[in-house]
């Protein structure tokens, strides 16, 4: 008999109906067997709920007590479902992220997970219950303060708690079918994945992928724990998260020709770009831009730097940020425009990024190429460039995104009745 | 520089705007050279909201799961509030009942408190931090599982907090200017009384007077701590609580006629009346009876034995109880019928409690009398009666509560301009 941890979000946990049917679910894997540990969201809108409240109080609320009011969704959420649960004839324990043992660091807002100890946990399953854990949620070590994870928090308050329960498998339920080639309602051919490695959903995370948060992928692949990605409105088969591009099976494959090239196109709106323009081509000067941005604790993705201008001596740097960053970085910069002397800024937040991954094509030169002439000959222009060894990037005007998915999507083959592979999901935490 | 404890209701914390009324009033507190701690209820209606989504997903959900889900209710005022306070540019820290170390026994839904140990509550006081706390909630000593205090626990937090803080006052904030000689609504020309003793305001809260919690007024008592009950929404000076009926100062007043006499009329609609017809005139019959309620745990209030009939040695036993466990009572009730042998069962849940509470009525004979005739020449018929050292209460249909309410009121001369005293006030908790 061995321990399932599953995870439902809040869009499969919106209403008392809704509820209930996961309890339904969740009582199944009990019924088949297994102990039963679940990690749940708050239900619907209820984070975005609370924040709007929060912002009617203050505009800039202290990080501790954001985390202390966010907290409570995940406590309605899971004592629900514990009570529903228990009118099915089973008994549940639910238990807050302090309570189930998720100690994190101590930044409130955007805590990681440093430890899990789930004595609580092990002591309710081993009385026979089910166990109900709020996501999204920790303590930590040093103050004893409530934390949270951060947006997608929950999927991995799932993945730490199977691994600390060394458990068979983590199902992370969703309300799409699994990881997709692509966003089906960008391209409506797009194919569900059977399989895709930690590595190729780590960089579609990365890159725009929202099924699964990036912390949860990375925190998996560390522990070597397999995840499910699978609907909680459905019975069908989801995308299983595993193994690694290293494997010897996949090298052979690779070797052989047999693996798929490409695991799926992802996208991301989020982005803005910000473009120094007039940089004195001094030494250091890059260096110092950047080191600004990061004090100011800013995420840079991409950064281009044209080539200097033999007449003037200067030259222009872009990078692209977090959109949410745009105003830090901005007033940022200008704090060191004297120090600096730059000519001017330009920002744009009307920029998205369109990202093909794959672990094979390592081993298959011109994908570059390929991409690049895919987004071109759908007219659309690209304004910056970016690769990793099994992923490429192209930044494109927002309103392009879409035809530059749907490009690249056919070109490489992925459309339905093709090859297979990823991209899209709930946003649930 | 002293400790004030405030308590904020529901009805005062109704929505962002109110929340921040609260916020500059503790403040204020605060600025005029008080460390301050501070006790909320859930915002308005929310946990009543609460309640309904657990009926919605079972009918009868576990008691622990209810705790966790309606103690969620506190954890969103509590936040808000310090967000509020913030704002205002003071520094202010939340926390939990368990945080701020409330320690029950392991009653869910209706938990006992036991012992406060207020250590992180004194760190940040001394760090110069305004204290909110999550009222109405705990923790077990035993189980370390999270309890609640039952309705209007978030009185009993702060009475609680302040006696563990040895705090100079402990002020209830709430929707009404204070403890009144009756409801204002039933009666206008009620009075707000300036000081009631503890022992009145027991005999008040027991018998139907909402304003403030019984078991807050019995926690105050036992460590002399004096209560302070005034509007939120006003500067008006409320009513204190304080003081015992057998204080020197307070016998000599009597003795000397100065004390008023009469407190406040108290009402009661939620109580019902059941009738035992035809008891065997037995010894032990009644012991029996009453016996197989308390086993249910159902707390009696007035018992009626009428004088057994000689022809045929059999009696009626009446007495009242909370509506709410009507039903737990008549089954326990159907059970002894055979064994007990009486006739039948009544139920009636339309009647009504009206009390007369005062100190000075034990050095006043004649108190009895003079209610028993005014309720008669108001046409009100009075089904039972029942009295202690300092109040009189007759139970009447429920129709007739507010005539008999208003008829004591004036034959004792507490209309406005006459003398003082209470009853009535929000729901909070």
């Amino acid at each position: 008999m061995g321990i399932v941890v599953q995870k439902y979000g809040g869009s499969s946990l919106s209403d008392a109906d809704a509820i209930k049917r996961v309890a339904r679910r969740i009582t199944e894997a009990k019924k088949a067997g297994n102990d039963v540990v679940v990690a749940v969201s708050a239900m619907g809108d209820s984070t975005d709920e609370l924040l709007d409240l929060a912002d009617q109080v203050s505009p800039m609320p202290p990080a501790r007590e954001l985390d202390m009011l966010l907290t409570s969704g995940e406590r309605i959420s899971m004592a629900l479902v514990a009570m529903a649960i228990a009118d099915l004839g089973y008994t549940a324990r639910s238990f807050t992220g302090s309570q189930a043992g998720v100690i994190t660091d101590s930044m409130h807002g955007e805590a990681k997970i440093i430890d899990v100890t789930p004595g609580r946990i092990t002591e309710a399953i081993g009385d026979g219950h089910i166990v109900i854990v709020a996501g999204f949620q920790g303590v930590s070590q040093d103050t004893k303060e409530i934390t949270t994870l951060g947006r997608g928090g929950t999927d991995t308050t799932a993945v730490a708690l199977a691994a600390a329960l060394d458990a068979d498998v983590c199902e992370i339920y969703t309300d799409v079918d699994g990881v997709f080639t692509a966003d089906p309602r960008i391209v409506p051919s797009a194919k569900k994945l059977d399989t895709v490695t930690f590595e190729e959903m780590l960089e579609l995370a990365a890159n725009g992928a929202k099924v699964l948060h990036l912390r949860s992928v990375e925190y998996a692949r560390r522990h070597f724990l397999p995840i499910h990605v699978r609907s909680s409105f459905s019975e069908l088969k989801g995308t299983t998260v595993a193994g690694s591009i290293d494997d010897e099976a996949r090298l052979e494959q690779e070797r052989t020709m047999e693996a798929p090239i490409i695991a799926g196109v992802a996208h991301d709106r989020s982005e803005a770009k910000i473009t120094v323009v007039g940089v004195p081509d001094k030494v250091g000067t890059a260096a110092r831009i950047f080191e600004v941005l990061a004090d100011a604790q800013i995420n840079i993705d991409m950064i281009v730097q044209n080539v200097s201008a033999a007449s003037t001596n200067k030259t222009d740097i872009s990078f692209t940020l977090p959109g949410a960053d745009g105003k830090k970085a901005t007033s940022a910069l200008e704090g060191i425009k004297a120090e600096i002397e730059y000519d001017s800024l330009t920002y744009d937040d009307k920029v998205g990024k369109v990202s093909l991954v794959g672990a094979g094509m390592r081993s298959h030169p011109g994908i570059s190429a390929k991409v690049f002439k895919a987004v071109a000959d759908a007219g659309v222009n690209i304004e910056m460039i970016s690769t990793s060894e099994i992923r490429v990037s192209v930044v494109v005007s927002e309103t392009e995104v879409d035809a530059a998915v749907a490009a690249v999507h056919t070109a490489f083959e992925l459309d339905a009745d093709q090859v297979e592979a990823v991209v899209y999901g709930g946003t649930g935490r």
